[in-house]
């Protein structure tokens, strides 16, 4: 499908091939920043009802890519479509982060779930998909996504967000087996998901690994590693350009880096507690980079800005033998309400005009 | 001072003399999961009215020690006593975190900031690490203890908590000035505050940077880790086995532990996202090491904790070519309000028996 882009910079730089400029979007780029996505919102309800209505999560999908030169849309949805599918009831209360009704607790309740139908239970995503590359029109690619399957397991265990995963922690000591079953399901899940996503349109697939960073190295090795290294193994998604490039996206993976480049996932993404040069060398040209701009610097003065970035894009091309070949522009973090738009144009503007060069 | 204490494990730790067995405190050993505490603190009224009292302030720092043969004793009071002192307002509002009235928000508010004078401003504090030294009467050390430069800074410019530190990363980013200004005078007020509590007794004094984590590598190397090192270096602190050991603890600070071990601290702090033999070999003896058990740990059942404890120890052995000196047993960072004390029973149990061995 690539041959039919207008621009595919970002899928390009993803197969670390030649660009003429670094390809960029941002992380939770359609969001509550931009007046028309709380109109939109507004106009739903909820967020839910957003992201479960496929013309609506189209339009705020397309919105951001109206006013910026973005080189790819993201798929409006989010991380835990796939639990809510499993029948754990996902849910918003007011100003706080996402909740389920009925968390996982024990061994009993793990052993009952199962992979949802892709085409029945997540129909909504995989329409969104499909009206959303017909409304792009080959303009940018489309990225689908999926939160990671430790990732899940700590919302489906902890019931929502956390201060320090206690619920789950003690899982993963006193009951390490359990836990490995929901980690399973969840593989298998997102390892559908992926394929459904990819076949309904999607031109490249991200993990969200939000929460791998909260586990000792030892932990991480056992609950998060092995499980993105079997999506990134598993995973059917075509050869040589046709190829679907994954990307694993992981806070504070850092340490990991090495050994997530050798899971044969096309792409890692990185956050802003690294240097991108450490991380490029740590890679070793084995696959492409994206990050890892501090999501703040969006609060700073747009000449910080066209420091900050400029500062992130020679970091990439230091470690990377002096090249930019493989590296596409985003933050590491994902971008936050009270954020100016105006900063973001500063931002998009000067990754293309400095990296042009 | 340290002939006349019955345990100086710890001490001797510090300097990395051999010990009989690995000492072991844990940060926040005097809080709210023991029920005595609780009764302190409903007598006090508040948190800050029990810390500014010496008399119940030495009570609730001698709790812990009467359930568990802790190693050391570390003050009871709060990391942003100095800010207080300063005249920002320090407050807790029900069920939050740390407030202040006043917080910094431009170069002017900054410019008035003066160190404050420890002896009557911050007596409190040295009254009460007298009393403790009198309770303690020799039984184990005690520790002092300060919050970092950027720690400070953090809360006086964002008021509190913070989830991104948007106010003090757009100030570093607009204003690079103003925030070194403040960095400096909180450096200065750090640095009389811990010579202050060393002349009041103090045997071991540590430095909290709770914050430094949130820090990209190139901000956190120009506001973070110089300040710390101007604090190793320019706190006078004797020579030789009467020398008062500095400990420089950060959450997040597993990249710079090289550059932290250079700065002159007898010790480093490393939370549980790091293994400690990684710590050990990028520091190579230059320093001990504190640390470095996750906490949730203590969530686990007792045979969950134990092994948890025997891999922590093992582990800082492995990365010190085979040997146990130089290592203080700790957790990664603070226990929890809803851990139990049976399992820190446990915890401080098998560090001694396994360490012994």
């Amino acid at each position: 499908m690539s041959q039919t882009l207008q621009n595919d910079r970002f899928l390009r730089a993803l197969r670390r091939q030649p660009v003429d400029r670094t390809p960029v979007w941002l992380m939770r780029q359609a969001g509550r920043y931009l007046p028309e996505y709380r109109a939109s919102r507004a106009e739903a309800g909820s967020f839910l009802n957003l992201a479960k209505n496929p013309d609506m999560a189209c339009e705020v999908t397309l919105q951001p890519l109206r006013r910026f030169p973005l080189d790819a849309a993201i798929l409006f949805s989010d991380i835990l479509t796939i639990p809510d599918a499993m029948g754990l009831g996902l849910y918003f209360a007011d100003g706080e982060g996402p909740k389920f009704e009925r968390p996982l607790r024990d061994g009993a309740a793990i052993a009952k779930l199962g992979v949802p139908d892709m085409e029945t239970e997540l129909r909504y995503v995989m329409d969104a998909v499909r009206v959303i590359r017909r409304e792009l029109d080959g303009k940018v690619p489309l990225i689908g996504f999926s939160g990671s399957p430790w990732t899940l397991a700590c919302y489906m265990v902890e019931g929502g967000g956390s201060r320090n995963f206690s619920i789950i922690k003690a899982m993963a000591h006193n009951d390490p087996e359990a836990l490995h079953r929901l980690l399973e399901v969840n593989t298998n899940a997102v390892i559908a998901y992926l394929a459904a996503q990819r076949a309904a349109g999607a031109q490249a697939l991200q993990v969200f690994d939000t929460w791998g960073g909260v586990l000792s190295p030892a932990m991480y090795r056992e609950f998060s590693l092995p499980y993105l290294a079997r999506i990134a193994r598993e995973l059917e998604r075509g050869e040589g350009d046709d190829r679907t490039p994954l990307i694993l996206f992981g806070r504070g993976n850092g340490n990991y880096l090495g050994e997530l480049a050798g899971t044969g996932a096309e792409s890692l993404g990185v956050d802003w507690l690294m240097d991108l040069a450490d991380a490029a060398r740590a890679t070793g040209g084995r696959v492409a980079l994206q990050g890892n701009l501090d999501p703040t610097v969006l609060y700073g003065s747009p000449e910080a800005i066209r420091r900050e970035v400029r500062t992130v894009l020679d970091s990439y091309r230091d470690g990377n033998g002096g090249s930019r070949e493989g590296h596409v522009f985003n933050l590491g973090h994902g971008m936050s309400p009270d954020m100016d738009p105006d900063h973001v144009a500063v931002l998009v503007e000067e990754v293309h005009a400095y990296s042009a060069r």
